[in-house]
């Protein structure tokens, strides 16, 4: 009865009963997704999807992020995922390392330029959405990933398919059918990462999931159990997935509260890596020359997906823990400049990685990482991070939210004023139509 | 290298070195699939499908098959994907029980009205495409199947991904990519077959094989290894797959003339069983009442796809032995109307299906089935059969196919002239501009 179950909370669910802790975690993700999706408008696999897909598009009725031109809403969902999740610099549940809201609130957004709906009914399904797609993880977890899944396309597209659902008034046959044409649609593999490829991945999930609601609101109908069945999507791509922690808590406890964004445009295991290096170089500046070699230490997370020693681009570097490294101590930023093809090419990155060692240590937790560094001179010099910024437990303020959101906007929007963004986005739940909000993005 | 092989041997291919018996197979795969989808253009899922889709639709450029409105060429993949494969009576790969037709020829049809191609060039991107879905298929089989992959759709969308690459003339690189962009989007589950949702997977096999080349023209890039690599397609769908079978014989091994087209419009599995039934009924008819039970025993692929003992569908009936059993004992056909939601619901058919049992033989190929009817008087008759018609042992002549054709066309598109497009499809190889075979098909 899982699925059911799922199907079920989500039909019911009421505004009144989400806690204000969620509330405003949802009103920062959208910020941030908002942001990351205009800084990374203009990356060339965004550019390239959009040419791909201009021809193919129906009514030019929805808003693609830092775009002047607008296409249909299917469109528009997944490019504005794609976008947002390009750089891997949007929001992310640490538990399961999914990038939540790039699936879920492209498809909101593009959807409320159809039918107009307010903020917070926008709201309100983006933390249904979130706590779909975090409890399919959460259940998965940590197999599924390590299976080599890309979660957050895989679980996206159940939580994009819930939310809209949710804004259709789905009863609850078909918000069953509506997880049912999701499970058809769930892809994404972990070996596209640092590939353009990784991307196309995450918008079908936005596109599949709003497609997969649609169809189930016009009849399209899905089987009973399209989770827990025996080819379901939690049985087919998990090891004895828990059940339980799809449905157990479901209303009081909410995953919405425990998402992060991130200070960093990279892989979110490297936040805490990037933060040891330049705290190391804030108490102790070193020339290059002078460092022997680097290993870094951490939860088996950050072997598995960030130990990449050799890159060749901007995006394969916002998985190298090696490239993280050498331009935190190099430069003493990490932002997306830093992650740029050029970078990666630089002779001193090259030089200064090649040094660079990963280690699993499994006593450190994912949010924090260890840095050994051993000099030309023999001696060794430990900087350990034990929660970096933007972690549960040191998350970034909301102003500094803002101060990344207008760093985003610059990077991929030249010329763009973010305030009136910002501004209509920490407004949303006030808002008459949420359609008025995202057209504020359009730019160009 | 098992990707980069593959993707090489279809940017390297000749038509000229593609042998008669896989042009003339193909073929009839199309003339299959076309048919079919004639048939299944009125079914529920493809109306419903389609109203779902054509406020998005961009230019009216493609068929839909058996429909009047013209759509976008993505969208015309996916619902002319969705009819050829909703009764699964399309064509059928016997080793992996992958319909290798659907999602790949309506990919190229799509694309063969935007971008004109002969005739000649189609059916060869089709055969190529055939190839690589159904290698995958091998190397992947038995366990992707049985571990709840929908094999037709996530291994479709490679087909069509190398189909469309290679009339749009992809260097290596870019076919490759192709692949890339197809992996980050194969999907389809088992849980949905017996629903609507199983064809949402199956028209997005097609569209997304069908995006992922263009995608991969446009400059998308995705991974070296997107097949072979530690979190590939083939290593997280499979296990240990035999990546032999995915390159070995390329060019000399063809699997188009191992496709099969199916004398009844329900799981392969069952055609075998419903052969049985037939002979038996034609040398001895039985009365229900006379009949105390029934036994179907079969390879165990007969049980673990279609021991359905409880449907309620037509849909699901296509998947259920107990239905098929019944309806070809009272009925003596097993057509498009024998597995109707009317049929399922009839009160004789209820009563002799509940009759049925479904057994392993593992002696038994996966061609044939034994049928054991235990008579109200104690007698027992045996019925065998070693290979159901349209098996390689038995294939349907090319006058039964257009019988076939002349019916579902018939059932789906009442008034429709089957004949133009009967000449036009067998005489495809010849023909000028492919677009206009498949306009042939449009109708109301």
């Amino acid at each position: 009865m899982t699925s059911r179950r799922l199907a079920q909370f989500v039909v019911q669910s009421r505004w009144e009963e989400v806690p204000e802790a969620a509330r405003h975690e949802a009103r920062r993700s959208l910020l941030n997704v908002v942001g990351t999706a205009l800084g990374g408008s203009g990356d060339a696999a965004s550019r390239r999807a959009a040419a791909t897909l201009a021809p193919f598009s129906g009514p030019a009725e929805a808003t693609v992020i830092g775009r002047r031109e607008r296409v249909d809403c299917l469109t528009a969902a997944f490019l504005n995922a794609l976008a947002g999740n390009v750089f891997d610099f949007d929001d992310t549940h640490p538990e399961t390392i999914i990038h939540p809201s790039a699936p879920v609130a492209p498809a909101l957004f593009a959807w409320a330029e159809r039918v107009p709906m307010t903020g917070a009914r926008l709201l309100h399904a983006f933390v249904l959405g979130v706590e779909v797609e975090c409890r399919l993880g959460n259940a998965l977890s940590p197999y599924h990933y390590q299976r080599g899944w890309h979660i957050t396309s895989t679980c996206g597209v159940f939580g994009a398919a819930a939310a809209v659902g949710h804004v259709l008034g789905l009863d609850e046959e078909r918000m069953l059918w509506a997880l049912g044409n999701a499970s058809a649609q769930s892809s994404g593999l972990v070996e596209t990462l640092g590939t353009m490829a990784k991307s196309i991945g995450v918008g079908q999930s936005a596109r599949g999931g709003l497609l997969a609601a649609l169809l189930a609101r016009d009849g399209v109908e899905g089987p009973e159990r399209p989770l827990e069945g025996p080819r379901g999507f939690l049985t087919v791509t998990g090891r004895d997935p828990d059940l339980a922690r799809v449905t157990d808590g479901l209303g009081t406890d909410w995953e919405m509260p425990k998402n992060n964004c991130k200070p960093y445009p990279c892989g979110v295991v490297l936040n805490s890596v990037i933060d040891a290096c330049l705290d190391l170089r804030a108490v102790r500046p070193l020339a290059p020359d002078a460092i022997r070699s680097i290993t870094v230490s951490g939860h088996p997370l950050l072997r598995e997906r960030a130990d990449r020693p050799a890159v060749a681009t901007g995006r394969e570097a916002q998985v190298s823990a090696q490239h993280a490294v050498a331009v935190a101590l190099l430069d003493g930023r990490a932002g997306v400049a830093e992650f740029s093809d050029a970078r990666v090419g630089a002779t001193d990155v090259l030089a200064l990685r090649a040094k660079v060692e990963v280690r699993d240590a499994p006593g450190i937790p994912v949010e924090g990482a260890r840095l050994e560094v051993v000099l030309a001179s023999g001696e060794t010099i430990v900087q350990e991070v034990a929660a970096a910024r933007g972690s549960a437990a040191r998350p970034l303020s909301d102003a500094e939210l803002e101060a990344k959101f207008r760093a985003l906007a610059a990077h991929g929007c030249p010329g763009f004023d973010p305030e009136p963004l910002i501004a209509a986005l920490w407004a949303i739940e006030g808002a008459a139509d949420a359609a008025q909000v995202i057209r504020l993005a359009a730019h160009g």
